[in-house]
């Protein structure tokens, strides 16, 4: 038997899917800022036709939308969304315009189709059902709907620390979710946090000659190589001094949800061409605690001297590394910074100048939260799959800032799939993980009012 | 009283440089290939009609043009010279056209006015006043001028040796030298020798994400990090087992010279901005002897991942450095590779690819050799001015080749100074230096063909 709340979220559709594409029509770039402030009076149209208090609020950067229907309740529900979206290029690999929304073969494809105008649109339409079914939302709802998460979502956690007051809630629905390689539901519990610095060194004021240089000069690649082999050995020990100290291991209850998860090793080598993975070829479980539980410093680009074909004797004046460290509870990226900066001086590395790009703390929620529960039961009845539950994953964001300063649950669920195309050309959703998705953000939200 | 040489050389320097003109109107750039067939032609024609056998001799590169004119003597001169030049480019920046030679200011400008066309027609002008004067050529004398100097004279070394016989000689006078910074004359008796290398390592098919591969997958920048570290520590010891084994050390006799030449401490600091010299701050003859003496391991390029503006959190599979090895008598190239990867697979760094890009043994004259008292006399005689003598250059070249297979002394002479735009726009070459140029090589060819 049909639930009200599905027949109406079936019959709806089509209303549902106009409305998508008007959202996904409007462009908002947030790395040009094209079509931000209209998409973000588009969203905030949104949200007060269904009864919201919804505002505009300036951050020093591109606005936040911010929303508040209070029905009463003693349980408050809030949403986090983005309304930016990534640049459309390249432009000639799509197969539809990126800002002309279209349906085939079962999917809607435009920029944003997923990430994440497709993931708001799920929101709006579970609370259009529960509204239509029940003559009333179920809970408070609060909604953050940001404009940088595309740019780093730098200004979102000060803004959240700001208004803890008027954002408070007892749940929190991520932005992103959706099914794995098997269809089956997945949520993640946490994020790693990222402390994303440049560390350069300039050795004079022009290259100079390999062969008069070479015996006399300082030489700034050399420099950079040795600070950077003083940050990591080969067996992958992060050798700055308490790098560690901060880091909680994964809990019994992580180990028994890592044991449940896929093994990914074959999938990893397979698409990556990896032989071997880091120390010791290890699969399923173990393989996933290294890769989310265990904090990284990696280098992601090197820079120096002559790059181009065949040889040129050049002795290089500067040199540069990018390096991104992923953090775990409950590291921060303040404490990496200082210890880096007093680890490269000690060893004798002052002329390693070192430049913060951006960061993000850890976050992570606990898996035993009667919330995440709900989320995880809904799922199994809504999908009528075995959904996977993952502690942590392996990438960052701003869901810390929502731990931290509103000490709620964070669950992640929505519509994609690992073939959406998050980022690329004819990125898309496909319709039938959008109707699953409204309706388990639907019954949780219900399940969670009546809790 | 001017000696009738002189007298020649001066009356005649109309003549010279006219046909200077005609050598440097013709293109022969050694990297395109342009002209380089038609510039040993007439090189070769400029010969025969000094009355030398002349013959242009294939190599598996450009051709080599080699003459010779026995006068019965007991006593050989051999002359190392090359037709090509270097690409004129930037065109931009030329005053006058590269291949359009133009006399200004007291100087002779055009690609190839000192390297090497104004040296090699500096030993023609010499040897028409000696005939001039004299009736006839002092000593017997041979012409190696080939046409891949600047491109690494790669088939010159091998072509020496199936040669020796035929090229077999007292002594050679090199292709390029002139004065110093105050106009003294300076000789230079020996070129270190250099091994030049790719080092690359693939650790996978493609680049992953930092957040998801960061803790499980390998990183190449990280493995050629280590492995470079491997090579040369911060206090500049290279530590490639066996590396020191051949190195002869600076004799009594070099140590005497390098301390009367110029401190060039204030001049490089200036120049480059540098701050301090590598292995405590030298000045004089210790800082000479570690810039020509040691053997040197030059990073001269990194290149891995991102290297943009701003951060990319991306997880390089491949990463690549090109290194650069100094070499000193007797080390040799093929040593040094094969040290090279043994001592990287005895680190565990079989996955570093070595990739040999080029190499020259060093080479170096005796300091007490007659040829050399005989070229520093003709030149405090023909400069008024005090020589100096560099018992070492830094730089490299295939003087080891005369060295070893002709059993030679080697010494550089000719008309540059520090000025004069080599590989630039605007190379020139001043015509008072030109003058003495001349006279020096005439009088030294004199004197050693009496000796």
């Amino acid at each position: 038997m049909t639930h009200p709340i599905d027949t109406y979220i079936e019959a709806n559709m089509t209303a549902t899917l106009a409305e998508l594409t008007t959202l996904c029509a409007q462009p908002s770039i947030s790395a040009t800022g094209e079509g931000i402030t209209e998409c973000a009076e588009l969203v905030a149209r949104m949200l007060q036709t269904r009864g919201f208090d919804a505002s505009i609020e300036p951050t020093p950067g591109h606005p936040v939308v911010v929303a508040n229907l209070d029905v009463g309740s003693d349980k408050t529900i809030i949403l986090y969304n983005h309304y930016d979206v990534q640049p459309a290029e390249p432009l000639a690999l799509w197969d539809s315009p990126a800002f002309e929304p279209t349906i085939r073969d079962g999917a809607f494809y435009a920029r944003g189709a997923i990430d994440d105008k497709g993931n708001l649109m799920a929101r709006f339409a579970a609370l259009d059902a529960l509204k239509a079914v029940d003559g009333t939302y179920p809970c408070n709802i609060k909604f953050v709907v940001e404009g940088e998460e595309e740019i780093g979502s730098v200004n979102l956690p000060p803004f959240i620390r700001d208004n803890a007051d008027r954002l408070a809630a007892d749940a929190c629905i991520w932005e992103f979710g959706g099914v794995n390689h098997e269809d089956n539901p997945r949520t993640y519990l946490g994020l790693r946090g990222i402390c994303y610095v440049e560390l350069s060194v300039r050795t004079a004021d022009v290259d100079a000659h390999s062969g008069r240089g070479g015996s006399i000069f300082p030489n700034a690649a050399w420099r950079l190589v040795w600070a950077l082999n003083t940050l990591k050995d080969a067996d992958e020990r992060i050798l700055i001094p308490g790098f560690y100290d901060n880091v909680i291991p994964a809990s019994d209850v992580d180990w028994d949800l890592m044991h449940k998860l896929p093994d990914p090793a074959d999938t990893y080598k397979e698409l990556y061409g990896v032989k071997e993975f880091l120390k010791g070829d290890k699969r399923g479980a173990a393989l996933i605690h290294q890769e989310v539980f265990e904090p990284t410093c990696t280098i992601c680009g090197l820079t120096s001297g002559y790059q181009g074909p065949g040889s040129k004797t050049v002795l290089p004046a500067v040199a540069s590394a990018k390096v991104d460290f992923r953090l775990v509870p409950n590291q921060t990226p303040a404490e990496i910074l200082e210890k880096l900066r007093a680890h490269l001086d000690a060893n004798g590395f002052e002329d390693i100048e070192m430049t913060f790009m951006g960061g993000e703390a850890p976050g992570r929620t606990d898996p035993q939260h009667p919330f995440v529960q709900m989320t995880i039961d809904t799922a199994r009845e809504v999908y009528q799959r075995e959904p996977v539950v993952d502690p942590m994953a392996g990438g960052s964001g701003p869901n810390h800032a929502f731990l931290e300063y509103l000490n709620v649950p964070v669950v992640t669920m929505g519509a994609s799939y690992p073939g959406s195309n998050v980022h690329a050309p004819n990125e898309h959703m496909r319709l039938d993980l959008f109707d699953l998705a409204i309706k388990h953000t639907a019954h949780l939200i219900k399940r969670f009012a009546s809790s």
